[in-house]
């Protein structure tokens, strides 16, 4: 594997892992005021275009990293709209 | 280009857009309580990481897209900062 895969690796396991906090934060609080919905919805369309790209180039590492984030940003959507 | 890249491109395209407006909600209201500091830091490293692999690999929309949401996060990050 070349080095700079090494940093592509990095780079997804930590815009991956960033959703964990802030899905617990809104899961605990139950306070989604301050997070935008259409940032939400516009999420959730792209991570998941991101999900069909890595599906149809056999790429393992795009699917875990954007399959994982989609279920993290489901979580905060569903708390945006049952928590205002 | 194959069909599956344009895929790609409206992922990337939709992925970047959405920091837009999460950036200009916390600009106008000055509120940043539901929003996890540590997503926004996981988040800058992340993406500061994907704009040096698309550095690297000399992929321009990599780099402009990347490039867009870093500066939208660290908005969102000064004004996570400067009012809590």
């Amino acid at each position: 594997m070349k080095e700079i895969e090494y940093i592509g690796y990095a780079a997804g396991i930590l815009t991956t892992l960033a959703f964990l906090p802030q899905a617990l934060k809104v899961f605990r609080s139950k306070k989604t005021r301050d997070i935008s919905l259409l940032w939400a919805v516009l999420m959730i369309a792209g991570v998941f275009l991101w999900l069909c790209y890595g599906y149809a180039n056999r790429s393992l590492p795009i699917m875990i990293a954007n399959g994982i984030t989609l279920l993290l940003l489901m979580v905060i959507f569903v708390f945006k709209l049952r928590f205002k």
